[in-house]
């Protein structure tokens, strides 16, 4: 077997650019959070064991012996037409008016982020972000040496004057803020959503700066209690790019997403994604346009929802009961995650080997920033394991906070298996309000 | 319907090397080149109409309903460990003794050029690149800014001492070359393959200037004439880059390619890989790892190389029976291309909407060119239509060239459709010899 640990003879060809990919903490995590004895809070998967394979294997043997030729041939760079109109059919359910010529498919909304970033960011860009976001997103930026300026949020999601401030302070730099990253609904990991009010003002503000809103839907269609809030898109068609994606409403294994974006940057896309991959797979695209086409699509969604309600549940009861005081943490009303905030003191980072040695996984906070704040927090997710094993990592997880608050009382420090911790007077995170 | 010609109102945003995104003129061509009437020469997409459907519909039928909560979830970013160890095997055909662990999966071999270019070049790094190259690899250097010295080959391949003179004359310019970009088998578009000598004159030059190889074999087991010569990888392991593809010898419909690379290499190339999709299709990958496992792929190849060698067969026939006197063109043993010298005075690019006009397509020779050469020139792909079709469109093609060699004698222009065209001293390009 290979080591990491060999010379890299290659170390002074790379580009400046590789010096910005590292390996995530949420990569790190994956190794261990994945053995069946730890319950693995930690993991953005989709839950898609409901899926009737009967069907969809029916589906895609059809698609093989009636197009096969068409389905395993090169398709076109932009993306198979037929599965771009039932887009638009899909966007539709949140507002959204758009025609499938300004729809560029993708291999999942991450390589939707990688084009937008590609096209837009030069070395030094400044990209504005909510204050947590989205570690895949931050991890594109970084690898396009964008510089992100982190924007916070409140249970209502991205705080309007906050905005505001961030704009005039990257003005008064002398700089220019290529657009603001966001995911409106079911925040991920904030697990907060934008409140309708709220979208008003953002636009505004951003079409008063004009800046770009680049709008990250993966989460959209599954929100627990009423009809979705209509997209940003939905309300100002100019000026907002935004990603939808199959991965979590059907599932992320054939890699499709999407970019819904303003005509001229739709054909800077198109080029983008020629030259990284020639044409994003039409054998996924048509299986998922014939899923579409033959299955009742929308009461699948329905059931997925029910499912992560109960999960979501799950762990606000558990948390509500097990949790010591002094911590807090937000109260989704769709996707896959709870925010949660650790009493003063504690460390979720330098927690983590203790959480693991006692059966449970979670991401620490700092994985969602890109200055390295976010100590105090941790994103718990709900949509993967069972209820019962929701409650179980919840408990597992309360014994660990238990003990560091114990360890923190007696000795002022939160772990005896991290490095040796220092109170860090300023490392609080903007984090969105929890309680 | 959206218009090409508005305003882009986001010209000022974009970064510096979306300038660099043009569309090629391979795709400017697919419109026209895929009416039914035109007999089109232009394309590379392979033909794969000789696949048994009802048992690929078969094996993917089972792959969903047997292990489907896998394939639809997302994977790993290296790539499926089971795919990784098949490719192993599908590479010791060429000699290449490899572990499953240096393999990254990518989107098509294509992505692969993205993920290494990216990783590799900043802005106004030199790539040396045959001449004429891949228009694909071409267009993703471009596309990282990357600026391509070309090295002329002749009918053995790339010539050993053109790539010592090249490295010179960068060395002597105070430049470095981050990597040789070569397709040593059946090249696209040149149509010859790098001589057994060669390949080590090669790599021991290469060895000796401390330059990486990007050796791009998507032919390799598409020879026609004896067992594959051995991999520039199965010679060297340091300092060699490898990519291959299932496009050819399976179908580009999965968009399934590789790296293999030194293991430093690889660790950066899967957090690139990371970045860009988070994995590569599931789905894609067990479909085609199950096509492997339960089908005589061996013998599907075997299949493809008789019914590609007939093609060629039938296109170098018409063109020995039909072309102008002056005319030239390389004899390919594998693969998809043959390319063809213009007698002097004619202009591929300028003839082309005439040969279109007489139902017929190629691609010219500049598209093959980083510095605008190669305009005597023109990619002939006998890949996907039948033999009579081969010779239909090489006779029309042909009549095309006399007309305009008439034209030539009586007017001395070249063309009265496309934009006046001037005799340019200084621009023949270097290819391969033809003759």
């Amino acid at each position: 077997m290979s080591s990491g640990s060999r010379l890299d003879a290659y170390v002074e060809r790379y580009a400046a650019r590789t010096r910005g990919m590292t390996a995530s903490e949420i990569r790190a995590l994956f190794a261990v959070a994945s053995r069946p004895e730890v319950v693995s809070l930690a993991g953005g998967m989709p839950n898609i064991s409901g899926l009737a394979l009967d069907a969809v294997a029916d589906t895609i043997h059809d698609l093989v012996l009636e197009r096969g030729t068409v389905a395993m041939q090169y398709g076109s760079g932009q993306g198979d037409p037929t599965l771009r109109e039932q887009i638009c059919e899909v966007m539709r359910l949140e507002g959204i008016a758009a025609h499938p010529d300004d729809v560029v498919v993708t291999v999942g909304s991450q390589q939707a982020l990688d084009l937008v970033t590609r096209i837009f960011c030069d070395p030094g860009d400044v990209v504005l972000a909510e204050a947590p976001s989205y570690v895949g997103a931050l991890g594109t930026f970084r690898a396009f040496q964008a510089e992100v300026v982190h924007v916070a949020m409140d249970s209502d999601g991205l705080v309007p004057d906050n905005l505001r401030a961030a704009l005039a302070a990257v003005r008064a730099a002398g700089r220019r803020a290529k657009f603001l990253y966001t995911i409106p609904n079911h925040h991920n990991p904030a697990g907060v959503t934008l409140s309708r009010d709220r979208r008003e003002e953002i636009l505004a503000i951003a079409a008063e700066a004009d800046l770009l809103v680049l709008e990250d839907n993966p989460y959209g269609l599954l929100g627990f209690d009423e009809a979705p809030l209509p997209a940003l898109r939905a309300l100002r068609e100019d000026g907002v790019i935004y990603l939808g994606s199959f991965s979590k409403t059907f599932a992320p294994g054939f890699r499709v997403g999407w970019v819904l974006a303003p005509h001229a940057v739709r054909e800077k896309l198109v080029l983008a994604q020629e030259s990284a991959t020639l044409c994003p797979p039409a054998f996924s695209q048509m299986a998922i346009s014939a899923y579409l086409a033959g299955h009742d699509w929308q009461g699948q969604i329905k059931d997925f929802r029910e499912m992560y309600r109960q999960r979501r549940d799950a762990m606000l009861a558990a948390l509500a009961d097990l949790m010591p005081e002094g911590t807090g943490w937000t109260r989704p009303s769709g996707g896959f995650y709870v925010w949660l905030e650790l009493p003063e003191g504690l460390d979720a980072k330098a927690m983590l080997p203790r959480a693991v040695t006692n059966r449970v996984a979670y991401v620490p906070g700092t994985a969602f920033y890109a200055d390295g704040l976010g100590s105090r927090f941790m994103r718990l997710s709900y949509c993967y394991p069972t209820p019962e094993r929701i409650r179980e990592g919840v408990r597992r997880l309360a014994q660990v906070l238990e003990t560091e608050l114990e360890l923190h009382a007696t000795f002022g420090e939160t772990s005896g298996l991290g490095p040796a911790h220092e109170e860090q007077p300023g490392l609080t995170a903007p984090g969105p309000e929890t309680s």
